[in-house]
């Protein structure tokens, strides 16, 4: 029954409870921010080069679009460009439970499904989105961890269905066009974990979308599957659990009852979430030295030492990273820049900012201690001045962490941070303000030219 | 090293042999005549209703196409939809060793991308062909039968992985590019056997097809994946062997030495294999009672008793299908229709004629006993006519088997009889001369008109 409770819930819900859509709505604004930021990726361009000849109609934004010509596309390969968009800079959000970072597949489907039918309010857009997380993340425990430990991206595996089931309730589907856009979805199980560090991890969410999409404008059609498609023996579950017992009646059993969505975080820092504590400390103490003695040279900081959970050493020792990608597995990095310049963002990822000589130096400077004492986001940061301050900082829970969520001002720095690379400062304003109230229109295609860059000759 | 070593082979094979040249252009020619046969069934008409408003660019044929409007599409919609209409009658290939279906993924792409690039030769195609056919039955041979066991549908699950290295040695892709194709398809992991018997079960190898060919775009543009993406701890083969150890080494070292297209094989008719001797032996009978007495009056046979491996009786047992999708799960169908026609194309797996009286009247006459002491493609007939003839048949291997191969004639026979329904008697004679000699020509574009089915208002 799992697939049929799975439909029907999803065709019936219209009502979500007031947390759930403040959670969906920020959880929509983090990707516009991530997905715009990533748009002039070298990853994205390369995808977004590759695949142009072969547009259909251009009905869907390409968000953060540079070139005229090529600011939109048809929705299927909108859907994938801005899923490889939203996840490559590694600054998207996570649902701590799974390690899925759902919004990337869902969102990126439903936005262009939604811009390509038009007419679609932002409530529409925000219940449809909150169902497809669901989705996603409830089928996420229900194979945790065995799935993911095999070797699956969790992320993508879940999120085609999830993209499936959030574009299938934009269309109306009724049940039983809903069970089969779930067995489309689910026969299509993109993205391997062994990708993690080259272009196609990124592909994954991005193909994800493509294909949630897809199994739904099929499913519209009348076209068939299985009514036990997750639940059969060789059904989804079974296949993928990657030798565990999927409990698939217990996750659905909790549809409505708790909201996964709630749960979602968003990073603060472009790279791997075990090097947040460190960046968190690090940056409160750019402040800290900052406030005390605002023309410290902080160059001449001479010693740093981080006591961290064993996984930071385990995944981020990276001592001398030669590249922005290298940079997001070294915590070394990570404490650096965000010493020198009080924030880590993509900007303090970028190549140059890598191999900088003054970045460089500061590295060196930069010791770990493993402590399995320590929670995993927590860290002690102790730091000495070559004029004699020393400056100790406990982090206990860092920014972005279940316990200390990213405020909306957190979040719209982040936003307007790394979309300003891609639209200018204006520009990131104005996408913004758009993004923070896309709930709130009659028909969410209005909104969609201020997440494009504007045309050559254009004043900024 | 298994990804390397299988891109370098892709990458650097030019000469193949005589024998296996043959096979290969045997395999394009049954796939076209098995797409286009295929292109007026329900299934496909349902996915090209749903996709054609997201055509890009027409630059390949749809084949069997019979609006004119839409005759080609953008080459990754033509990849998926020739994919989905060649599966769809049940009657393409088979690898027996794997039960892959290898020509749908692989030739769907290649046709496509082919017509698209234009000034590829027939010779060229028919290489690219083999290497494809090579690399999804190679992989399928190292995960079987595992993997098949625990619910994936082979044919698309290693159809990706093939149509991707098919299309990149079209693309002249080098031996980097060609690994990240490889790993861009081995993250695209489609079909599931729990579809068998929906729309969803064709749609496999469709999406197999675009993906592959997705892959090879990608990797062409520099878009990376992994170097190990088959063989690493958490890559392709581990992940989805399904708890079998993978033999990838061993299956890659025999790349070049045994050449798995001479052991594809060629379905006689359009259902499960299993049904196959049993057809065999009704078609015989029908001729052989035909020669003796032209005008004998077949609905007069009284009783028919086949002795038939269990499996028969297993998967194939349904005394009383409504449709012709069900039929193809009936033995007593298929040996009605061959002791009524002398033939069991797709013309005689139509709702109507499953429905029909006469088809009713003798499927009631069939009787099946279970017998393991017979071989899979072996089966014992005895049948008594009203008016005192009886007829003892045994087939020992039944046609299409590896023990008696169809022959070029019985291809034919096929081809035009499935392209008949769709392009008429005279397009289908044109279709099959074109699709025979597709491995001379030099630029295959040429031949892709005959697949299409004429304006409106032009003579037949």
């Amino acid at each position: 029954m799992a697939t049929r409770t799975l439909a029907h819930w999803a065709v019936s819900l219209n009502d979500i409870p007031c947390s759930t859509r403040s959670a969906a709505v920020k959880s929509l604004y983090n990707y516009i921010g991530c997905a715009i930021g990533g748009s002039n990726h070298p990853t994205t361009k390369k995808a977004r080069d590759a695949l142009s000849p072969f547009f259909g109609k251009p009905t869907s934004t390409l968000l953060g679009a540079q070139s005229p010509c090529f600011s939109k596309a048809d929705p299927q390969h909108a859907a994938l460009l801005n899923g490889i968009a939203s996840h490559v800079h590694d600054y998207d959000d996570t649902h701590l439970a799974t390690i899925i970072h759902p919004a990337g597949p869902i969102a990126s489907a439903l936005l262009a499904w939604a811009e390509c039918q038009g007419g679609v309010s932002g409530q529409a857009m925000i219940v449809a989105l909150v169902i497809g997380i669901e989705t996603s993340c409830k089928l996420g425990r229900a194979i945790w961890p065995h799935h993911y430990d095999i070797g699956w991206h969790i992320t993508s595996t879940t999120g085609a269905i999830g993209a499936a089931v959030a574009v299938g309730k934009l269309m109306e589907l009724d049940d039983e066009q809903m069970m089969h856009a779930i067995g489309l979805a689910s026969v299509q199980v993109v993205g391997l974990r062994e990708m993690f560090g080259s272009d196609t991890k990124s592909f994954h969410p991005g193909r994800a979308a493509s294909s949630g999409l897809l199994a739904a404008l099929l499913a519209q059609k009348g076209y068939t599957s299985s009514e036990k498609a997750l639940e059969a023996k060789r059904g989804w579950a079974n296949v993928v659990a990657g030798g565990g017992v999927p409990r698939l009646d217990d996750l659905l059993a909790s549809l409505g009852q708790t909201w996964e969505v709630e749960a979602n975080s968003f990073k603060p820092f472009p790279c791997g979430i075990v090097c947040h504590p460190a960046i968190d400390a690090a940056v409160q103490c750019h402040h800290e030295l900052r406030s005390k003695s605002p023309a410290l040279p902080l160059e001449n900081i001479e010693a740093v030492e981080l006591r961290v959970h064993p996984l930071v050493v385990e995944l981020t020792s990276k001592e001398n990273p030669q590249d922005g990608l290298e940079s997001k597995f070294s915590v070394f990095h990570g404490c650096a820049v965000g010493l020198l310049s009080g924030k880590a963002g993509p900007a303090q990822y970028a190549d140059d900012v890598v191999t900088s000589r003054e970045v460089i130096a500061m590295r060196e400077k930069v010791k770990i201690i493993s402590d399995d004492s320590l929670l995993a986001d927590e860290v002690h940061l102790s730091l000495r001045h070559q004029r004699g301050m020393v400056i100790e900082k406990h982090v206990a829970h860092a920014i972005g962490s279940a316990h200390v969520p990213m405020t909306g001002q957190q979040l719209t720095d982040k936003f307007v941070d790394q979309t300003s690379l891609v639209l200018g400062a204006d520009g990131a304003k104005a996408a913004s303000d758009a993004a923070w109230t896309i709930a709130e229109v009659d028909s969410v295609e209005t909104v969609f030219p201020m997440f494009r860059g504007r045309p050559r000759g254009t004043a900024r």
